[in-house]
């Protein structure tokens, strides 16, 4: 399509958000109300982020499996917290098959409740133990606001739910999965990520804590990247799954879940794009480089693109996702817009001139610095443009968060500061909900993470003045 | 688990289906009727099946997307004979979010609807054509008698679903993925299939010519392993999706979609499986070596894991997907069985006196057989003897495939021998559904291909006697 001028991300942020996924090609909605199409350009990233993940789960001891989508409904309900957080936003299905069905079945807003209904079956003893499953799939929620990638009736999704014979174990699970998601976060997506604990009003339904990873996006709102939980014995007293431990005695089994969702499309999108469009970090994106001809004469076309040609094959041969654009309908200029708003990190420029001095324009999307390099140079040197192209970007996104990030003096600085410039904002809270909830009420703020272990802010509550117990950070998220 | 035995195949194959799924912990059935858990061990079949077809699509220039899960049941009706084929076995959502629907959603059986309801917003030109998407996703269809991986409510596959100018184009593509399919089932999956065209009545709902791959299970009834379909201009008509021509005329749009689903699990089971349980190709095979340690004594333990732990570290280390079955309470016997049930293609043990002579056990799961070799000859041959196993699987399946096809001579001997002896019948046929449906009514047997293109059988109807017009291939069939 032809790329139109994008709202500027200062003005309407979550105007450039709806034009970037649009013009982008990277999803638009389905027909039905909250759904989402993904397209191929979007798709590809969600596919680089599977692999990252996949290929850690593996590292670390884990095994896909599959359960089913729907399940009974009254399996939901064995959890008291789980059902009353779920409930609401569940789907139901009532007829299969041209007769309505005896029983409703509910399609999974996520699968703690058929995995524990389950694996009273598979655990008996302490030698079945741990379980370390994980599964890629779809999930429903009933949304009523929905925004594509971060929150649609249905998403893709892993969830892994493992079992274990004690505490200790579960919990250094989930916070392995906690490291397996900011290595991700980080190192491929270039999102900086603040790890800590969920405040108990924000915690999983079902969970005794939940670990989470918290990134700040380009119109300084926080979007939760990844969860991981210590379910502790919740499910397994729900579910009824006892094993025999080594002394023989029957216990109750440990749990963990986390997920990663195609929100981080999206987040990935507000984390790094600019006024141009996308800036996709180059282990993620689906074109790493893009080879633009620029020919006028038939002659020059048939010269330039033999050149190009061989520069894509031998890309394309050192791994490198390359597309040489020879399409004739449009010009260099469009080709140009069009692949930066598509966010890929490197262009190659080559013309007659070009071609007859051995070498080519580079353009880096990052930092739109343009260099004339000689082709052999051009060739050897992409792999490491791309790996500074990598770093610029989790470099710019770590500026801005620090430029972004409060140390709050006084509440009121902190009400009117978080309204008027969103961002992080940390300070003591006395640990009462009551104070959480005046801070939500009247600024949207919430509490985004505590630290990984509680520790003694030495400071009194920036809300209530009483004594301080956690040091918390606050921002309005997504 | 602890194996028990198996029911044997040629008493009771069904029943040796069902405990070979169960005990080799394939799958398992889920909570709603006719779903299915696929466990570790089956899962990671099919993941291998993912990544030989997905490598392939992308080769032949296919990208991923993602459509919704579910869309307005007024979206299937659009085209007659799809809507007439899937909406009885539709799964329909009613409720979402604790409220009723304004309007039913159907839960997709396949998603030619709804991609062809939106290819109509992304095709104006030639130049958007072709559209060369595929999708992996689950699907559902309201199934009264499920068999696990064969025929269950909700299964898993890929769908690819693209769009071209001519119909040669897409004829061309549906018969390339048929050959990619061929691939994957008989050079990864070591399954010969029969290719062919299927007959009008056996035509998926809305294309104008099924392409099908035909295995022979170990029963000697037909799988249908995979299905490529030329969907002429039908859903493009019926979805009103056209473009702008190279010569300026409006036309309407070619199609064509195909489908391979985690039904070939089952197919690889039944058609390699044998009394003592799974035999699976190396190439699907989530254990590709299992190594026995074998001792008395700690001091014997000690030095066979050393021994063993290295052996497994080198063998992982040049790409073997290999398992040291360390576990203390199992005697060497008992994982022996285990492994067998759970097809690994090679075992080796090793004891004291291996270690002392610094050599090892070899025992190939297809031919039984046993060998004594060095060490460092054991390790350099095992990818070589992993080849060799794909390739005798495939080879004996072929020889089983060719003893159980017939040539039929008259239709009383095609009767009774197809309904006593099952196998692959061959022979002329009028092309009338009449004779079709009178096989089908008598022996259960239908036409599981016909050539790709039709050619003169030369020879009457071997069930009517009118001049043949086609050559047919009957089975009874899963």
């Amino acid at each position: 399509m032809a790329p139109s001028r994008l709202p500027k991300q200062s003005e309407d942020f979550p105007a450039w958000y709806v034009e970037v996924v649009k013009q982008a090609e990277m999803a638009e909605h389905g027909m039905a109300k909250g759904t989402m199409i993904i397209k191929p350009h979007g798709f590809a990233v969600w596919e680089a982020i599977q692999r990252a993940l996949d290929d850690r789960f593996k590292a670390t001891g884990h095994q896909n499996v599959y359960f089913p989508l729907f399940f009974p409904e009254k399996v939901l309900a064995k959890e008291a917290d789980h059902v009353e957080g779920f409930a609401p936003e569940v789907a139901v299905i009532t007829h299969g098959g041209g007769e309505e069905l005896e029983e409703p079945l509910v399609v999974r807003p996520t699968s703690e409740a058929i995995i524990w209904g389950t694996y009273g079956d598979w655990i008996q003893s302490y030698r079945d133990l741990p379980l370390l499953y994980n599964q890629w799939c779809n999930v429903v929620r009933w949304e009523m606001r929905t925004r594509l990638f971060l929150r649609t009736t249905e998403f893709l999704w892993q969830e892994g739910h493992t079992a274990h014979a004690t505490k200790e174990e579960a919990l250094e699970e989930a916070l392995r999965m906690l490291e397996v998601y900011r290595e991700v976060i980080e190192d491929v997506l270039a999102v900086p990520a603040i790890t800590g604990r969920k405040s108990e009003s924000e915690r999983f339904p079902g969970a005794d804590e939940t670990f989470t990873l918290e990134g700040l996006m380009r119109d300084r709102k926080a979007l939760q990247c990844g969860t991981s939980h210590f379910l502790g014995q919740n499910f397994a007293h729900a579910y009824d799954v006892t094993f025999l431990n080594q002394e023989g005695e029957l216990d109750h089994v440990w749990g963990t879940s986390w997920g990663f969702s195609s929100r981080m499309v999206g987040g990935t999108i507000m984390a790094h794009g600019d006024d141009a469009g996308l800036r996709l970090p180059p282990a993620v994106a689906p074109v790493q480089v893009v080879i633009i001809p620029i020919y006028r004469t038939d002659e020059e076309k048939s010269s330039v693109l033999e050149v190009a040609g061989k520069m894509r094959d031998e890309l394309a041969g050192n791994g490198v996702r390359v597309k040489l654009d020879d399409r004739d309908q449009h010009r260099p200029g469009f080709k140009f817009s069009e692949w930066e708003l598509k966010g890929v990190p490197l262009r190659l420029e080559l013309g007659p001139r070009d071609v007859a001095a051995d070498q080519v324009v580079i353009v880096s999307r990052v930092t739109g610095e343009k260099q004339h390099r000689s082709t052999a140079d051009a060739l050897n040197g992409i792999p490491g443009m791309l790996e500074d192209i990598q770093r610029a970007l989790y470099e710019d996104a770590l500026a801005f968060r620090d430029a972004n990030t409060h140390e709050i003096s006084s509440y009121d600085d902190f009400r009117d500061g978080v309204e008027a410039e969103g961002g992080f904002w940390a300070g003591a809270w006395c640990g009462d909900i009551i104070c959480e909830e005046k801070v939500k009420g009247e600024t949207k703020a919430t509490i985004r993470t505590l630290p990984l272990k509680p520790e003694d802010p030495g400071a009194p509550c920036v809300i209530c003045g009483r004594p301080g117990v956690e040091r918390a950070i606050w921002a309005r998220a997504y």
